[in-house]
């Protein structure tokens, strides 16, 4: 099956976790007019079984289009958020409904470039999907006990296009 | 006095927190090859007095140099990390020991525009310091209960020439 790529909005996000971006947030200014705080973007969920909050960058190689979605991950302990540190776009695939998903269930977002997302926790997911050239990105997740990473093998004919 | 600009490097700033790059960092491959994980860059210290990370975007105009030092500012409950959103440079001024912070005791670093950096908790540091033109920086540092900023008035004379 043919998996359709949409726009990443906050809307459309919103079950599977946050949109990182400065727009729709609220925010006030700060150090004497010299910054626009826009605040409390992500709902960072890591404290489970003694867990603590990882910052890590992961720079990933481009996948190309089109692009078979062989397997979908979860973290059960914690959320998972990615910020690009350059304005480019990735793809974001994850699954509306499902334990574990089906195919029918995925969605498939390609964000604007300007937004990181955050995988609200337990949410499945598939891993990074960069798309113009090497890229980093800001990771913000988990350290701690416990096993933190359940993955799945999908069905051979998901395929995403351009 | 003038105060002198010196490049940030992780030695350097040992002292006063964490650089956060991908250079002389630990790190290991992940996502069967498509991307390599540089591995618990900062300490994300948040939790003291029920605290939990708040995720912000900070939109900063650039300041021009020479620089006239103010106001310095420190957060007794937490750390507090920037990261860079386009690879820009960006000044950070500390303190290296005092309390309140003298002028003798400041030191002034630029970043190579590939780094961010994270205040441990307590340390004397001025607000966001851009230089290249309106830039956004993913600030990774506390909600909750309790008063977690302290600023002090620094004498008149600290300038921070290009």
């Amino acid at each position: 099956m043919k998996l359709k790529i949409e726009p990443l909005t906050r809307t459309a996000f919103a079950p599977f976790g946050d949109v990182i971006d400065c727009s729709g947030a609220g925010h006030y200014t700060i150090n004497d007019g010299f910054a626009e705080r826009y605040h409390d973007l992500a709902k960072i969920d890591v404290a489970s079984n003694g867990g603590r909050p990882l910052v890590n960058i992961f720079r990933a190689k481009p996948r190309e289009l089109p692009f078979k979605v062989a397997l979908m991950e979860r973290h059960p302990l914690s959320s998972q958020a990615f910020v690009p540190l350059l304005p480019r776009a990735f793809l974001v695939i994850v699954a509306a409904f499902g334990q574990p998903p089906l195919a029918t269930d995925l969605r498939c977002f390609r964000t604007t470039g300007m937004q990181g997302i955050n995988y609200a926790r337990g949410i499945w997911h598939h891993p990074l999907i960069a798309l113009e050239g090497l890229q980093d990105f800001l990771v913000i997740d988990r350290g701690g006990p416990g096993d933190n990473c359940d993955e799945i093998q999908m069905p051979a004919d998901i395929i995403v296009e351009g």
